[in-house]
């Protein structure tokens, strides 16, 4: 696995958590809180009294509601400063003693004792963006006893097809970059007397990577979802390892769902789940949904592929889709995704097929 | 001196000079090209037939004018992959018998001989920041000739009482997000039953930090100087040394010339000099400065140091100015300003003396 110095990851990965303001936008995130602290408080039998390890604890804020719930002890793992915050905000609610902050990264951390419940919020965008699952699993493998829990115990990752007015947007913007570019060209040999007509082609490759190749962070509305959305991957936290979320690979089907649309491209999106373990179940599965929704959307939103051309599409047309994730080679948190689609219209009659390169950044 | 990881360094400083998209934005500051560009052309006699050694040449723009100025050899040093495009434009411009662009940190690399005249265009923003002046030090120290010639050869810092309506948006923004925070503890503690406001100082800090001691960049119309500029620091290129530059020190005075404003802060620019050496000088002194000017604005603009609350000042007022710049803890490209000020009105009458600290970002 492409891994980065780690001066480099903590300059470029853990620097933003270090800021207060960083983990206030999670705090304020309510459906993420609101599904945590049910997921805590509506299943207190797998607190009280136990041991449990926060994996990237941030705030403190999961830590401190397992102690409320019951546990006998927390460990509260955080590789940031952060952890000083935690430490103080843990203190002011009279919970020292039951958790304990340690400032590292999970990898280094060595804990006096196993633990039956590993909680953490590690989810990145379209999932597996930042790739912390995998300090979840090194936690799991190494702090969690045979009969522990996983909170979350289950994450899924969907795709579903999208029309979205950002495909006209960032084709012009792609377009004004190339014409003020050739502007450019223009002034500097006139000026300047030199001629950078060389470097078109890269200057080209650079805004298409810029404007067409990145997959964009959006609240997509319900309506835009043109057709069903399908499962890509889906995790059972207890038992994953690196190597299953490493280079993920699907094929999926859809079939478009409204009449004469455009499709622009697909939206991803992710859900969790807390379900306890088999032999320890949840009294109350819930369930933490980052798909469209108009009054529930989160600091995720979704994850956004654009296709240019958009293609014209109608109900009943069938889509066969192969997806592929990889991490990005110089950055293993990042990821570069390879999207194929065969559309076979409700007619029967099949559209070429397609395939597009996109990088999560 | 302190120093990042050199991967950090990369990662973080060296990046963002990897992309056309900015070496683009550099190549289209007019003001910035016809310095150069004059600077060269009308003193050819500094280049004909002499070696000529480009620190950092990013798209090789500096390299190609001195060829074809008449050096007999360009070295063309970047440590960045955009080497490989500046050899594509040495080479379509067919000066590739002349230019050779190697790609390296100036630190690191060695050239065949001594060189006639270094250029480097090094300047961040209010001059040091980046402290790339260092690798141009360097340069100069290994592989210029006891007789050779620095373009630039001279650099000014600048600063000079301003007012702007900066004061006011940026007070209110840090306003704003006091007001968010304390909101977001009342529902913190409603819904999810924690009381988070050990944090507040902390926050509070961030936030200050953030949107009042952070120096901005902003193009300053010349009504918005409302006083005389003061040099801050001088610095000859042929001679200059890190130590130089490390901690700049001075102390200044000025005289608010605009009746009845507001002292809103301080705005900090530069200048440099192409005069050649004193014994082979320049046949036509160039300058380039970025002071604010509605006509011939650069992408460098203006450093801007807010105060807050501005103060109420009137022609004739004298400034006695303390000024501090140290490099960052963490890292050593970027900046950190102590500006002291006494006020002595124009009455007679001092006004208390205050002294505000600043990051330059
Ligand atoms: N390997 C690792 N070791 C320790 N902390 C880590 C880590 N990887 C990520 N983190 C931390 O995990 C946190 C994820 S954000 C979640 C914060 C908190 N649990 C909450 O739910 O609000 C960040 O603060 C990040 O710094
Ligand atoms: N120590 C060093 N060694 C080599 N290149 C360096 C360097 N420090 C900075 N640079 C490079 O110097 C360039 C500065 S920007 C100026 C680019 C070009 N000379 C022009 O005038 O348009 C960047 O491309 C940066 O990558």
């Amino acid at each position: 696995a492409p891994v980065v110095d780690k001066e480099v990851d903590f300059a470029q990965y853990f620097c933003t958590y270090a800021f207060l303001y960083h983990q206030k936008e999670m705090l304020s995130d309510r459906v993420r809180m609101d599904a945590y602290f049910n997921a805590v408080f509506k299943n207190k039998h797998h607190f009280q009294g136990r041991t449990v390890l926060d994996v990237g604890t941030g705030s403190g804020i999961l830590a401190i509601w397992s102690a409320k719930a019951g546990a006998r002890k927390v460990y509260a793992v955080e590789a940031t400063k952060m952890a000083e915050h935690a430490r103080a905000l843990v203190k002011s609610n009279g919970l020292q003693n039951v958790v304990e902050v340690i400032e590292g990264s999970m990898e280094d951390v060595t804990l006096p004792e196993k633990v039956d419940v590993i909680i953490s919020e590690w989810m990145g965008y379209f999932l597996l963006r930042e790739s912390m699952f995998d300090s979840v699993i090194c936690a799991r493998d190494r702090w969690l006893k045979p009969t522990g829990v996983m909170y979350p115990s289950h994450a899924r990752m969907w795709l579903a097809p999208i029309r979205s007015g950002l495909v006209d947007d960032k084709w012009n913007d792609y377009g004004g970059a190339m014409d003020d570019w050739h502007r450019f060209l223009d002034d500097t040999k006139t000026s300047y007397g030199v001629d950078m007509s060389v470097l078109t082609n890269h200057f080209d490759e650079e805004q298409q990577r810029y404007y067409l190749q990145t997959s964009l962070w959006k609240n997509l509305h319900p309506h835009q979802v043109i057709g069903a959305a399908a499962i890509v991957k889906e995790i059972d936290c207890l038992t994953a390892t690196v190597a299953d979320v490493l280079n993920v690979r699907a094929n999926l089907t859809s079939i478009i769902n409204s009449p004469n649309t455009r499709l622009c491209g697909f939206g991803g999106w992710f859900d969790v789940h807390f379900r306890g373990r088999k032999e320890d179940p949840a009294q109350q599965e819930i369930e933490l949904t980052t798909a469209p929704n108009t009054e529930n959307s989160t600091h995720w939103g979704q994850q956004v592929f654009l296709l240019h051309p958009p293609i014209h599409v109608s109900e009943g047309d069938d889509l066969d889709i192969s997806f592929a994730m990889d991490r990005a080679k110089e950055n293993h948190r990042l990821m570069e995704v390879e999207l194929g689609c065969k559309i076979t219209m409700s007619s029967g009659t099949p559209m070429p097929p397609f395939s597009k390169k996109f990088h999560i950044e």
